[in-house]
Parts: structure tokens; C-alpha cells; sequence
């Protein structure tokens, strides 16, 4: 990176003006460090920006033929890690544009035409965000498949179901990985509207108003994979609701991801005891030699603040912006990077931990059976058996646990005259719904936790997930 | 609402508590005041519960001819006001299933069966949302049709185009107002995406398991205006995307009132003077009778600082959060409800400012001649005619405008031979494209802001909404 | 309330104004619902203004007595909920300016001299953000000496440590409780210094520039309690920094209570059993008898959401306002209620539930010797008898850990024999130092945990707070 | 930068760690990239250590001294860039520690003792966020310095106070720019008051629960500038309310530069034209070569949003973490560089470009009696003149302002027989007060906007700012 070194070559605010901006200018409008990121999709647009100018006579076969050879050594100079990045030259438009003219003299001086950098910016960061949404899907489908895997061979696997944290019913450790199955396809099938909502082509808008040169914004459409060409040129360089909404999937992804991470803390602490994480997933302390800790969960749960708040950055920076352009938006891309970078991070460490992660099917039965967690099948049995009323059912149940809480004992294993006590009507019958076995076995409502909806389930994910990676 | 006066009765919690909440727990506790608004909702719920479950033979026909009547009763008492709401009975739920055993007594303790308060509040609530979310595609087009309205009449109403809020090309009001159409137009598809992606029934998850008697959730589906109930009972308890997707959307369409609302601020700034409001859209100042304020224009603005900042605050809740049901929760209904009064009042503020202003045809007309906005315009004839490389024609063009602003005249009033010394080519044909009004309607490609392609847009448009509203 | 019933008598926006609001624009403009808690202020205000104006002379002494009367009464009213509110009257300020017209007449009009609704909002709502500061700090107060209370019988009392919610070494719960003193002691401190630096006041700005009047702003700041006038008219009736600091500072605090809210919800779970909260901090399932939720400390940790996202607001809202006043401002208002709402309700809510909870001091004490927590205490006698490198230490320890893991083991259960395995120079001293009750009593390092330091910091606690309460 | 490479030797997790961590656990682990910004903070935090425990005999003389030239060495290494980072080894603290151990052996090995890694970011941390602070603070001077600078020369450039965007009175150029020194003043206060705060050492608190070794924490936080230990070792590696207190100072400065750089990208425009910024702080544009872009406004303005996220991004990491150390909070660095970075560059900008703008006193002044901007002083003369109620005063005003805007003049235009069918008893002397120059002048009210209070303002501002920096 050339930084304030040396007299500064004003080449791309033209004519007008006679003094270079100041260092503290320089170094706050250079955005080269950050855009540099859009080189591939640049080279691409202006490729076929190119191509498009030539097919329509703008510009000539051979000047055409010298920007497509220029564009090409530059895209090899950049992946070879051979191109120079000047600050000087504030973004990767002009530092191409500048090296371009070097490679290929005058014929780069055309390659400007009928565009502007408010088109040619748009253009780019859409095919940027584009990728990233595509990218995103491909990773909350990997993470799927290892959920529905992990769920298959534990479908059967009782766990205790919370809710406020407390010991609410049984469920199954399948059960529960599936949940987040269906939150991520919600999550994935929200980048790909995302996706198609944003998929029109900005190139052709020009600064702001169009052009009076004959070009064809379909033909730049279909090389660059866009369904067509944005209809208000006015519309095409001053939005940016593109790039908010995938970074809204992704906030939503991220409360799903910091959940999970949430509850991988919970479960790999000693007090649940529900999972082991191998050393690939885990670290070290360096003062205590016997920590296990869960680094990679905590950091997933850590990046939601990361991605929530770059939504947030780039929802304040466009609220109340005038149209067109405006330099403010240049912020957009720091936001969006972070943004995806951090949600590449998760979605990968994540599906890692879930492959990795051994549950401990003892622990989390042997949990299931403590804090009266089969209260409820108590109760629906005295509804269903002795026709009770639901709340007078809740009641008699609440008597009964407070009977084995004083007892110490668990409601499976109060004497039948205690429960008689309370409800007279009660009989033997009761025990074949106290065990936790029985309770998620007779969960067989749809989407309930019965281990063979679970098995269901899981195999229906692993299959439609298969059809869609093949 | 009966608040903290007497003894609380203590019905829901069970036989189990023994002393009542204290004062500071049932003022955080209690939600009613907010979850009041869910009482609709909550008495559909549950009358196609009834009728499920009196179909299924889990209660009998009595009881849901009781339960049925009795919820219309309340429904009644509710919407004239005379409910009486307490806050010792938590939330909308309890307060209905309270006054419900009131009148249909040991019936109304059967419509608990097979069904919790977790469920029935995720229902609830997602029938809330969505009928959040048709509103808001109503509402946006509402002022799509309000904003094409006003394009199609100044379609060739020639306005400033600003980059930076530096004048940069003429357009036309037209095509400016038509770019929000675009954006709005794309938020209301966000809208549709979020409902049609929510649109699955929770009902039937009872508290996180599912339940054991044989309930028929395609039926209260159905009932409920849902395409299919949830796949999975945890998630149905446990999720809120629906709501955080909603709000989303809402915080993008509030980034796109919100740059509109800045806009007419500007514009009915007297250094501006693009547009007028009536006196219905603006307001007087206590102690300076000449003001005119824009104030409906600028609280619109502000109230997207109110809309995305209620998606913070429930993504923040939902952050880290275990399932199944958490307390926190609860918090959802308050930032959504705010959320979307905010949105309603400001996408209806801005339809009825749209339709009030009148633009300044003259003052726009004279604005956009100002600070060299055809310069673009001299540069592209150099390219065309000249067949000069893009950035020489800049340069030149660049030099030609300096000539003029130190002389401080217009380009379109420079002598020939002044823009002869910087480029001697330059024939006297340059001046047919220096006037505003040739300047946009050489705009002709594809979404630029010809005129003519405005007019055929705000038509297109104004079709496209006359369809969508039969 | 008053809504958009009959005629509008639009008495406020003087006589230039011939069409009333729309019923859109009356909704979005009127903040009176919000802003009428101000009015305890705005009456202070307005009496002071009074006084002054009729101290300098610019009002008569009659037209003085008449308005302070008048004030009077009104507040006499709004007291006692007898005052009428009018939507159409917009806000706070002219709902009661209008009555004073119908109590005091001509005066009435004569009290607006010398001040705009610019400076009184500004005056009013500094007063009301000061005062919800004082509350904040006298909340806070409450809580440390409830956990000061709390610490001091359990300074002794033994409980793991963790880090990533894994054992890491034991401390006492009295010095857990005594680290969130210390986080709200620094809470409070910042609500002192908010509140310092905001008590500067606005009157007498007028609406942006001052006034020619002759107004003595000493003469009402020293009547409403401020330190002094604020120096610069337009920045008086502009800057919302002080509510932007007060929610700043309720942020802050709210992850702090947030925090503790988490732990409350681990410690009270049956995994942890740490502590018991009674029926008045915890509630019922409706469906799950057995449950006790720890529903307010959910409640609290979810209400950080809410306080978080009111900063966001108002930070957001006030982004990029050009001077003076913006009508966008008027929003301040909700965010701040509702951010000190939240506050004051979690702070309460926090400090009952800390006197309300049960430490279970065996269940504390045994988990604080699971998972080898006294492992640094064996690395740190190694380096200080055997005077090994704290890395080579290290590296011993994490073997003996192994070894007693693989044993399923406490390391003070592991034979000596073992250890020499290791580290042949290891004696039978070293199991002084394994037990959980050496290990935390060693830790005397000024801010340690050992339970001396612990009951003094306590103490030292109660007798700064009890000074300050005094 | 080393970074997968070959095989990970896993030195810093111990004996027990078999398996070396998965790549994606790597990249999500390491810190370095971020951290090594700690680099001279952990140099200095190490030779403090080293010093006391050398000073209490924990380690000997001769361990100190190789230590101390160790990390002499290190710190010589870093700033040449001639070491070398490694990601397998995570963080700053690592990679120094390692370097150390090349270089000193054994002796480093020893440093170790009686610290963790956990007091050890927190020192660190604390002490960047102490200079970012300091910083800040002398920014805000230099900043200030300029505004105040600007200010003196321009006490009596009449411009138009806005209120709404519309014109309400006349003020001053200086007066406007010393609303802004009042705000960063403020501001800057904030900064000294979270530093003083902050300023308590966390170092010797160990991994959570302090030490038994016989530390001298008085030494440590001499040695370090920090002004007392911190008292409870929880709360020391726990907290990190300091880094939300100094960006929730920078979101505040953040809110204040966002409007200033908004009215600056308003002035600028050429519908208001109040000021020239020169080339060093505009730019040109590539397509549109007439325009100077006032790029360093708008990136100020939205840098307010990268700020304010980052506030948001450690607010939401915070919330509801358990104590003590979570890895979560590693997330806290990024966010908090990325907030400082920014604001450096937006104070910077904006001192830059407050010097280099030239106001336009003519075009300003010229503005400031449009709209009536006198109806106030209009107003104010028949109460004061007439003794008539303010507002009958206001409402007649209103009157005549109807007549002058219907006559299309300025009511000081207005024959004085058209202000009399309103009010018969104006006299001539009304003219005396609607000059714009007459109304600044008689806003002699403490802080308002006559020359004379803002000449002595400035002055009084440059003095105290000498004073400060000398």
C-alpha cells in the first residue's frame, strides 16, 4: 500500500482542482483497504460493461479486445498478489482503472463511458452481497445436515426439555437438534428471497440519471447473472436495501447460531454434563490445566453482537440520506463484511461443533427424570382417565408434587395412597405414564417429541438436504 | 385495570403457592396492559381449539357449545369496552380463561386440555404479526399509488439530480419520485415474503413437547388461516424469527420514509423551495408566526430511530436465549407492537404528505440549471462526436467549467471560442445538448429519466397498483 | 383525552393558519399521551419563569400572582385527575397553557414573554432525566446493600468460580455478590456524574437565539436547582446529549443487571441448585404444576434489550439534526420513559429477588469441588515450593488432572504415589492446599476471595452505604 | 503472520490437550490480528509484573532482569516489524510469552506466576481504552480550538437560525459555531470522567479469584498509572463497563460531529451556499467534473453509525454473561479499535475541516432576512411597546405576515399603514427592530446570540483552551 508518500497524483478528480487533499482527507476517504475485496466482481463488471459497449458501437473491437486482455492481467496481477494498491487512488475502481490505462493506454480511457463510479460501486457490492447469500445457504445447509445427523442416531435420546431453564418435560436429544433444522431453513430460504429480490442490475444507471449513449442493459444483465436490469436509474445508485436485507437474515441467523451456542455453554458445563467436545473444539486455560472450555460456542454466541450491530451500523447510516449517492455510503461495505465475515466464522465453527459434539445419553436421562418433569402426564392422564377438567387436573397435580418435593422423592416413586390422598380416583394405571420413556413416547402429535416422529423427521431433513446439495 | 388493591387470588399458579407474588414481581410480571391488544387473536385461538378438540372427542359437544358461547360473550364485553382487565391475572390469556370460567364454568376448564400458554401465545402473536404485515403491504402501496400519482403529471417536471447534495445532473420529479416506488415496491415483497414464510401454526406444541391426546393441528390450521402447523414443537414455542423478520422489514421501509422525509424537508426549505405543504402537512411555530414546519415530514423521519431500534431491542432479547420458552420472551410483544404503530403512522404521514405537496415547477426548473449540471452532458458529445477517450473528455470538460465558474456564467453561456481554446474541435452543435431540458431527454436508455420512459413507468405502475387493489 | 372530536380550535398556531390538521397529522404530531408525565416540571417551570418575568418587570406583579395561581390550580387538578387532555392541544405545554388562559385570562398570555416551547420542553424534560437519575442512583444504593447484606453471611460460604461456565477455581458467594457492588457503585457513580453535568438550564434560550428581554436566567436556575444557565442559546434548546448519557448510563447498568439476572437463572435451575427464590420472586406453570420460573430475573435480563435499544433510538434520532430544534426531537421522550421504566422496575425487581434468594451453601460447596478446581492451587505449590517455572508447573498439573480424570477422581482423592508419577518432588504437603476451604482462604491478595477479605469489603460496603442513606 | 502451517505445537494448553484445535477453531480463535495492537500494553503490563514480583521475592533478581531485557527486546522487535505474529499461538499475550521464552528460558516460564491471562487482557485492555480516552479528549481540544477560532472572527456574521429546516431568526455564524464547543466540551468531560473511572488496576487478580502468592498490587498500579487495584478480582476480569462508558462518550461526540457534518454538507450545497470548503477537504467527480463533493462530511456523518454500532456491538456481547472471564468478551477489542479508530478520523476530519471552510458572510447574511425572520423582534416590540399579551402579540404578528407574504415582501417593507390596520398603535419606531443586524444585536440574554456576548464568548473559550494545552 502506497500511503501519503511522495507528491500525490490528483489523476481522477481531473482539472479543476490545484492542491492534493490533505493527509487526514486521504486517509479518511481511502476505502481501498476495505474495497479492495470487490476485485473480482469489478473486473467481471467492467468485462462486460466492455463487451456491451463494443456490441452496441461505442467503443471498437480493438479497444474492446485491449481493455478484455488488460482486465484479465490485472485480475492475475491481484490473485498472484502482484498488484500494487495505492491509497492515493481511494478505491479498487481507480486503482484497476489506473493500471488498466498503464496496461492498455487510451482504450482505457473508454472503458468509462456511459457509467460512473455510482453505477459501477452498486453494481459490484450487489454481486458481492449476491455471493455471500449464496454462500450463507450453502454453509446453514451443511449446518443442517450435521443437525439432522446428529438428531437421526438420537431420536430416541430423552433429555430433559427446559423452559425458564428449569426441568419442564422430556424430550429427545433429536427432538431438540431438529428444532434449530427448521429455524436454519427459515434462515436459508431468507437469503435466497434476499437473493432474488436483489438480483436486477445497477450497471447503466451512470451517476444518477441514465445516459443518452445507446447502451444495453440487458446484455451486461445476463453476463453478469442478473435477472435484469434495476428500472430507475435514480433507484439503482442511491439504494442499498440489498445489503440490509441479508444482513437482517443474518441477525436472524445469529440469534438462532448464539442459541445454540448458548445452550452447547450450558450442556459442555460440568453442572449439565449433557455433552462432550473433543480438543479440536475446545481450549485450554493457561492458569487452570484441568478447564475444558467451550471457546468456540462462546465466540459463535459472541458474534450475533458482531453481526446485529453491523445491521445496525448500516440501517443508521442510510436513514434519512437524500438521493442520489452519497459519500456516506461508502460505509456500507465495512458494515456488510464484518457482517458476513463473522457469520462464515459461526455458521462453520458451528456445524464443527455439532459433528463433534458427543452427547451423554445417560447424563441427560438420568436429568430428565429429576424435577418432577412428567408432572404434565400426571395431569393429562387424571383429564384423560377421570375426564377432569384441565385446570382442576393442574391442581391435584400441583398437590401431588408438593408431596414428593417434601418427600424428596420423585412423583414416579410416591406411594399410590399419597396420590389417592389427593385425587381418590387414581389408580395403578397411573406409573405407565410417570417414566420419562413413556411421556416423550406418547408425543406422537404432529411435531411432537415421540422418538418416532423424531426418526421421521430426521431422515425426511437428511433427504431433502441430500437432493438439494446433489 | 385492577392493580395491587386486595387480596390476589393466586388461580393460575396452582395449589402449590402458598404466599402471592409481591408488588414489584406482579409489575414486572404483568403484561396485560400490553398483551390486551391480543384479544382477538386469543378468543379465534381459542374457539378453533374448542371446535378441534370437540371434533376429536377430547371434550364434548356441550362444553364446546358453552366455550363457544362464552367467548363470544367475552369477545362482545371486550369490544365495548366493558371487559374488566386485571393485572393480578398476568395477560390476555389468563384474564380471558378467567372471565370464560365465570360464565361457561367446568367447561372452560377443558379448554386448557392438550394445549399451554406457550403455545397459545406464539399463536397469538403470529397471527398479530401477521396481519402486521398485510397491513403494511396495504399501507406501502397505498403510497406507491400516491407517489406514481404525482410522477405521472411531472414526469417532465425537470429537477436538480443530486450527488452529495452538490447539483449534479438534471432529472426530472418524476423519475424521482418513482424511485421510491422501486424501493417500496420491494419492501412491500418483503413483507409478503416474511408472512408467507411465518404463515405455520404453533397451536398444538402445547408447552415444548407436543402432546399425548390426539389433537388434529391441520384442523385449527386451517381454522386459523395457516398453510400447515409447525414441524416441530420446541421450535413453535421457542422461535421469533417471524416477528424479528417482520421488523426487518419495517426498519428498511423505514430507511426509505426516512430519506424521503429528509428530502421534503430540504425541499420545503426556503433555500430550496421545490414543494409546498399544505397547511394540513404543517405547523406553526409558538413564537414565529411565519414558520411553516414540516414537522409530519420530520417526525416520520425519526420515528425510523424508533423502528429500528425496536429490531434491536428484540434481537438483543433473543440473543443467547435456550429454548424452549424464556420469560424474556414476553418482552416480544411491546418492541413489535411499537414497531409497527410507528411504521403504520408514518407510511400514512407520508402518503398524505405526497398527496398534499405541490412541487414547484419553476423554482425546480431553475435549480437544476444551476452549478454546470449539464457538464456531464458536454463531456459525452466530446466522447460521441469527438471520439475521445471517457476521462480526456472529463478533463476537458473539467476545464471548460472552470472557465465558466470564474467567469460565473453558466456552460450554456460560455462563447464558443472560449471552449474552443480547450478543445478546438468543439463546433457550435455542443449547445444543443447544454440545456437541462436536452439534457434529460437524451436520457433514454433503459430506467434513465427521459421523460418518456417516466410517463410509460408512472403508468405501468399505476396499472400494476389498480390490479393489485381489485 | 380528547381526539379528534368536533372542530379543531387551532388557538396555537396563531392567525395564519386557515385549515386545521389532518387527522393523520394531528395523530403523528400530538405527543401528549407521551409527554404529560412532564408536567409536574412544566408547571415548576412555568412558575418560575413567572416569578422572574415579574422580578425584572417585564411582567405586572398581578399579572405574576395570577399565573402562579392559575398553576397552581392546574396542578391541583392533573393531581387529583381531574384535568382534561386534549390531543388537539398537541402537548403538555399547551394542553396546560390553554387552561391557564380560561383560569388567569390575559395574564396567561403575558407568561409566554421571553421563552418559546423550544426552551420549556428543553427545561422540563432536563428536569425530568434529572430526577430519573437521582432514582437510578438511589435504586442502585438499595441493591448494593441488599447484596452487601447478602455477601456478609456468606463470606465464608464456598462456591466454584467459573470461567466459560466451566469450574475453574473456588471463591465465596459473599465475594461473587460483592463484585456486582462494585459494577453498581461505578453504575451509580455515573448517574452522578450525568447528572452534574447535565444541570445546566435551558430557559431563557427563547426558541434559538435569546431574547431582548430583560430576563435575569440566574434567577431561574437557582428556583428550579440548577447550577447555572446554559451558555450558548442555541445549544440549549438542541442538545439531548443529557438523555443520551442518562440512557448510556442505564445501558451500562442493565448489563449489569442482566448479568446477574443470568446467573440467578443458572443458580436457581435444578442443574445448579445454588439458590431457592420463594413463591413472591418465582411463578407457576400452567401447565407444568412442579415448576418454579424464575420469571423476574428472566424478566430483567430481557428488559437490558429494552434499555439497550431506547439509547439506540435516541442516538439514532439525533444522528445528523441540524441546529436548532427538529421536530424529529420530540421523540426523545418515549425512548427516555420507557428506558427509565425499564430501569427502575429491573432494579427493583433485582434488589428483592437478592433479598429474597437462599443460598444453598452444602450444594454451593460440593459443586465448588467438582472438576478439579483447586488445580491451580497445586501448580501454584509447585512454584512456590519447588520454586518451578509457572509454565513447567503448569504443564505437571494438567498431567495430575489427567491422571485423576481418567481415575474419575478429585486430585485430593489422588494417591501420592501418583503424583510423584509426575513430580517426584511433590510431598504430603501438597494436599494442604486441595481442598476447596485452603484454597479460597490462601487468596488474600488484596481483591481475593479469601473469605477475611471478603467480610471486611462487606462491611465496608454497608457502612459507605448506610453513610450515604443517611 | 503464521497461519496453518505444518503442525500445531500446542504449548500454551498444557499436558492434556492431545489433538491440536480444527482449522476453523483456529481461525475463530485467534485474536491476533486484532489484538497486537496490545502489543506496547502487554510489554509494559509484563515489566510491571516482573518488577513487583522480583520486589516481593517471588522471583529472583536474576529472573527479572533477563525478563525485563527480554521483553526490551520484544517491544524493540514489534516496532521494527521484525517479529513474527502466529495465529496458531491466538493472542498478543501468546506470541510475546513464547518470543520471551526464546529469548530468557526458564525466567520466562516464571512470569507467569500469580497472573492469568484474564487480569492480563484486562490491564491491557484497560489501559488502551485509557489512552483512546486521552486521546479523545485532546481531539476534542483541537477541535474546539478550531470552532472557537473560526468563531471570533465571525461574533457578528448574521446568518439565519434554523429551526425545522425553516428559517426562524437571524443568529450568528460565531454563535452557531460555539453551540458546537459547548457540546464537545461537554463531550470531552465525559472522557476525563469515564477515565477517571476506569482507572483502577485489574492486574493481580488472577484468573478470577486473586492469589496466594504475597503480590504488591499498590506496586503494579503505580508502575502502571492507574490510581488504586481494583478491589474485588470477579469484578476485575468480569467487567468491561469501562470500554462501554468511553464509547458510549464517542457515540454521544459521534451524534454531535453527525450534525455539524450535516449542516456542513447543507452550507456547502449550493441552494444554501453559506460556505467554501477548498480542494483539500472536497473532491471532484469522476463523471460529473464540475462538483467539489463535500466527502469528509459525509463520511463524518456516517461514521456516527459505525460508532454507535460498535456501542451496540459490546452492549448486546455483554448481556447476560455469567461471571467471571466468558470468551465472548475477546469480541470486545474489535469493537472498541473499530469505535476509537473512527472517531480519531471523524475529530481529525472535522478540525480540518472547520479550519479550512470560508464562510460567505454576504450569501448568509443575505439568507437571514428571508422568511420573516424578524416576525419574532415584530412580536416582542408590541408586548414590550404596547404591553400586549404575548400571544395576541404573536397572533397579530401572524397577521402581518400574511400580508407581507402575500405582497411578496419582507415585513420590513411593509408600509407601516398595512402593519397599522392590524395593530393601529405601531409606530414608526417598529423599523428600528426589523433588521436582521437589530435583532442579533438585541439578544443581549445570557447566552444568546448578540456579537457582543458571542465575541466574548469566543474569547473566553480560546483562553481556557490555551490554557489546557499549555
Amino acid at each position: 500500500m502506497t500511503k501519503g508518500g511522495g507528491k500525490k497524483e490528483n489523476a481522477m478528480w481531473g482539472g479543476r482542482f490545484t492542491a492534493g487533499p490533505a493527509a487526514i482527507m486521504e486517509e479518511i476517504n481511502a476505502s481501498i483497504d476495505v474495497d479492495r475485496r470487490l476485485w473480482r466482481e469489478d473486473v467481471a463488471g467492467s468485462k462486460a460493461h466492455a463487451h456491451m459497449l463494443a456490441a452496441v458501437g461505442v467503443i471498437s473491437d480493438g479497444d474492446n479486445t485491449a481493455i478484455q486482455k488488460g482486465l484479465d492481467q490485472i485480475a492475475g496481477e491481484i490473485e498472484r498478489g502482484e498488484f500494487k494498491f495505492s491509497a492515493a487512488l481511494e478505491d479498487i475502481h481507480m486503482n484497476i482503472e489506473a493500471r488498466l490505462k498503464e496496461i492498455a493506454g487510451e482504450a482505457a480511457g473508454r472503458l468509462h463511458t456511459a457509467r460512473s463510479r455510482n453505477d459501477q460501486v452498486a453494481t459490484d457490492f450487489r454481486m458481492w452481497v449476491r455471493e455471500a447469500c449464496d454462500n450463507a445457504e450453502v454453509a446453514l445447509e451443511d449446518l443442517m445436515r450435521a443437525l439432522a445427523e446428529k438428531a437421526a442416531p438420537n431420536a430416541d435420546a430423552v433429555m430433559p426439555g427446559f423452559t425458564h431453564l428449569q426441568t419442564a418435560q422430556p424430550v429427545t436429544f433429536g427432538h431438540h437438534l431438529l428444532a434449530y433444522v427448521e429455524m436454519f431453513s427459515r434462515d436459508a430460504s431468507r437469503f435466497a428471497d434476499a437473493r432474488a429480490r436483489m438480483n436486477e442490475n445497477p450497471l447503466g444507471a451512470a451517476a444518477l440519471a441514465g445516459t443518452a449513449f445507446p447502451i444495453d442493459r440487458n446484455a451486461t444483465s445476463k453476463a453478469l447473472g442478473f435477472d435484469q436490469p434495476c428500472a430507475n436509474s435514480l433507484d439503482a445508485v442511491s439504494s442499498r436495501d440489498f445489503a440490509l436485507e441479508a444482513m437482517a437474515a443474518a441477525s436472524i441467523t445469529a440469534t438462532h447460531l448464539s442459541r445454540l451456542a448458548e445452550e452447547i455453554v450450558l450442556w459442555a458445563s460440568p453442572h449439565f454434563g449433557f455433552v462432550n467436545l473433543s480438543d479440536a473444539f475446545s481450549t485450554g486455560s493457561s492458569i487452570m490445566p484441568q478447564k475444558r472450555n467451550p471457546d468456540a460456542a462462546e465466540l459463535t454466541r459472541a458474534k450475533a453482537g458482531r453481526i446485529i450491530a453491523s445491521l445496525n451500523n448500516l440501517l443508521i447510516v442510510m436513514k434519512g440520506l437524500p438521493l442520489a449517492y452519497s459519500k456516506d455510503m461508502q460505509e456500507d461495505k465495512a458494515a456488510t463484511f464484518e457482517c458476513f465475515d463473522a457469520l462464515g466464522l459461526a455458521l462453520a465453527a458451528m456445524a464443527g461443533m455439532v459433528r463433534d459434539l458427543t452427547p451423554d445419553r445417560d447424563a441427560m436421562k438420568k436429568a430428565a427424570g429429576l424435577g418432577f418433569s412428567t408432572a404434565t402426564d400426571l395431569a393429562d392422564w387424571l383429564v384423560r382417565e377421570l375426564n377432569m377438567p384441565f385446570r382442576d387436573a393442574h391442581h391435584a397435580t400441583g398437590a401431588v408434587v408438593a408431596v414428593a418435593s417434601e418427600r424428596g422423592v420423585d412423583i414416579a416413586d410416591l406411594p399410590l395412597e399419597e396420590m389417592q390422598k389427593i385425587e381418590p380416583r387414581i389408580t395403578k394405571e397411573i406409573f405407565s405414564v410417570l417414566s420419562v420413556d413413556a411421556s416423550v413416547a406418547s408425543r406422537t402429535s404432529f411435531g411432537g417429541s415421540a422418538p418416532v416422529n423424531v426418526a421421521r423427521e430426521a431422515k425426511c431433513w437428511l433427504e431433502k438436504l441430500k437432493m438439494e446439495n446433489s
